[in-house]
């Protein structure tokens, strides 16, 4: 097998070209959600196939009821060293609106700016870019011998339109797609010098609730009084979900919240992130909340309750004098640790029965339920992956948690049954889903070779 | 003057031509909603203007900048009687949908019911019929001699789109208009035999509130927790506005409410009315809100406080993971006896600014505030009335609240300085507003009999 060294110098070598190779992919308008772009999207898998296969792997595309996967094998010299199954997705989100861009979305082109070269382009920090990172740290390893793991390639083409063929391939194909460890590069960088992990992403349980009152809406005049209000019953029952500490009163909600390692609670309590600063970006200045926790543990690693809408009676213009029949509301619960989203569905559920007047009934629809997702952190691929990016950029990397979800990490464990480490160099300031698009070339350059480093420490 | 009991017989022998002029009447499809039946009202207006001169009166059309009013005037024989103003409107509601009368709406005829005969057509009850009465009334007073009281008519064709063109006009034509006392004649009776007085309306206080939270819409994911959600806080808002026992919390909110006489708390507990039966009808079975009262009491004679409208984040199918950076509600406040709209509506924003946490602001948008209206226990008018009205129907007329306002009652109380005696003949079934309208023969002609005994008693 070669020396990492020797695959560091290859990938150095190999920038230019790397960098072709990614123009040509960003070329491509894999445009997901607009069908006119179906013929886009399929180019691209194809492209992904022959880049594969061009680097010695067997790969091929794989046709569903939307846009093709694409799978890939290479085999490592030694049998046995460890399976890595990457995933990345080749589509990427619609240019608009097109007027704000610089340059065209799918021209790529390397611009200069203060803080070093970026690239510019649609797609190229979500995701095209970050999955390059690890198909030229592969070609370089292939160029000079063979791979450190072996490794499965998977790409997918429908993340954008929130991936309706995943959960059926996943289960389909997962012998074939069976590894011991998931590879997941969405993520970010904790800033442009720092690398970061992300080792929790929280789970979400979504419950809509409509209240039921009277079997019509009434006239507030001819009604009102001896009258319930659907409103007021669902107003009382999110108000109640609350205590003054800004703790969710649900039955037992924090059974599997656990405090953090002190490793890294220290770590997150001495990282440059002010909470103030964060809220300030969008207008607020208080914590809200749990009173006690500092507003990146609440961010990454603490639970929450939150009505993400509500409708009920007259909402046009000006007034109406109605008490309406019902109202809804819909809830999501992000969790954490071990939480248990069934449970906490069903003492939801529990919750808002008990607080229905005898006059109301509610009707429950489930929008989702998943756990929260951790890498446990005594993990030796984690401690291994710690060490290679520490070696790389020369600073010990962020052990980041994520407030949202990244389902595909999700199904891996529920359908593959594998942890995921999550590694990715993009920067909150990519633009990503937004016009001038960019990935820093430090991102890309540094960032394929922190894949070289990990592969190559993951074997050892 | 003549001798009521002529006036009497002369209702008896007139009332086929007066139900062949109220079907003339019914015949002009007076539709004010609708711009292509402007004619229709204008001929309408024209038809009541004809009718008063040929009784004799004054009357002339007066344009507004929607459909014309009609004011007529006829003075009594003696000088020193009662001045009475009477309020109706030759306006109709649509008759969609069409397909669901069993005769035209526009071609009249009486029907036979088990119960007697009926009038069918649209705007037989609302308000043609009813303000028949009062005419037809006149008519024989004016066919014998002079009318008992001077009597002003006022009539208007935009009721039924909320008389858009009411408030200038009366401020216009106040010195006009003026008068001792006001007469409505757009109420009901209790039961088919039981005649009523409405002498209390509910008051009104309209409120929208928005709250404000971040400058834009945030990711649950990537806020959930410290960032403030202002359907929580709107929740929390509403769910403090009434206490356990259904009382409003709005300091001093029942300041000049009081309790009823007991002459009247008598009659209401002792009507046929059954609270369980009036929820029943709209499939609820427990009377809500304030604990000590019943139903009746909660509907004619104290306040409310309801939300008519709830609206914030994403109210679409399925879920959206918003934290949104706002939530509005629409509130009501039905007020009775001497409450002060104004003062409610200033305390009601002082009690939602409280409770705005530092992170929040709060729009406030009136859509009115009106008092409560209430026809002196005490007035002369009533006693006269009560006496007239036993007299014709053999029973004690029932002294109603309603839960409702009638605009135009406040409008002569704030713009003539005027109580207003609201008297009408509607029946519970006499589908207003749909199809197949109808009001009961007996309504139409022991209605005109009834307008000509109070007529002759307040000029007593």
């Amino acid at each position: 097998m070669a020396s990492l060294d020797t695959v560091l110098a290859r990938i150095d070598a190999n920038l230019d070209t790397s960098l072709g190779r990614l123009f040509k992919f960003i070329e491509i308008p894999s445009i997901s959600t607009d069908p006119a772009y179906a013929g886009a999207c399929t180019q691209a898998a194809e492209w992904v196939v022959a880049e594969l296969q061009s680097m010695g792997c067997v790969a091929s595309l794989r046709p569903t009821a939307g846009h093709p996967m694409v799978v890939g094998q290479a085999k490592a010299a030694r049998p046995d060293v460890p399976h890595v199954l990457f995933y990345g997705h080749y589509d990427v989100q619609p240019p608009d609106p097109l007027e704000l861009w610089e340059t065209p979305p799918f021209g790529p082109r390397i611009a200069e700016s203060e803080a070093g070269k970026q690239i510019i382009g649609r797609g190229v920090a979500d995701d095209k870019g970050q999955l390059m990172t690890f198909i030229e740290a592969c070609r370089a390893f292939k160029e000079i011998g063979e791979l450190p793991c072996h490794v499965t390639f998977f790409l997918e083409g429908e993340e954008e339109t929130g991936s309706p063929s995943l959960p059926a391939f996943l289960s389909a194909n997962a012998e074939e797609l069976k590894a011991d460890l998931a590879l997941v590069c969405d993520t970010g960088m904790w800033n442009k010098e720092t690398p970061a992990i992300t080792i929790m992403l929280r789970g979400l349980v979504l419950e809509e609730v409509v209240i039921h009152g009277a079997n019509r809406d009434l006239h507030s005049g001819m009604f009102g009084g001896p009258a319930v209000n659907p409103i007021h019953v669902l107003a009382k029952i999110i108000a109640g979900l609350q205590d003054e500490k800004g703790r969710v009163t649900l039955q037992n909600f924090y059974n599997g919240v656990s405090e953090l390692p002190e490793e890294i609670a220290f770590q997150w309590r001495n990282l440059d992130f002010r909470g103030d600063e964060f809220l300030g970006g969008v207008g607020l200045s208080v914590s809200a909340g749990e009173q006690d926790r500092n507003v990146l543990e609440k961010l990454w690693s603490r639970p929450t309750c939150d009505v993400n809408g509500i409708t009920g009676g007259y909402t046009g213009k000006g007034s109406k004098t109605v008490l309406p029949a019902q109202a809804s509301a819909k809830f999501s619960f992000r969790l954490v640790g071990a939480q248990d989203p069934i449970k906490i569905a069903e003492t939801f559920r529990t919750y808002v029965r008990g607080r229905l007047p005898t006059d109301c009934h509610a009707d429950f629809i489930s929008h989702g339920a998943s756990p929260a997702l951790q890498l446990p952190f005594t993990s030796e691929a984690l401690t291994l992956a710690r060490r290679a990016l520490q070696e790389e950029w020369g600073k010990e990397p962020v052990l980041a948690g994520c407030g949202g979800s990244i389902p595909v990490v999700g199904a891996f464990k529920k359908d593959l049954g594998i942890d995921t480490l999550m590694v990715g160099f993009g920067l909150e300031d990519d633009h990503m889903h937004s016009p001038n698009e960019k990935y820093e070339l430090s991102s890309f350059h540094k960032g394929t070779r922190s894949w070289a480093r990990i592969l190559s420490a993951l074997a050892q």
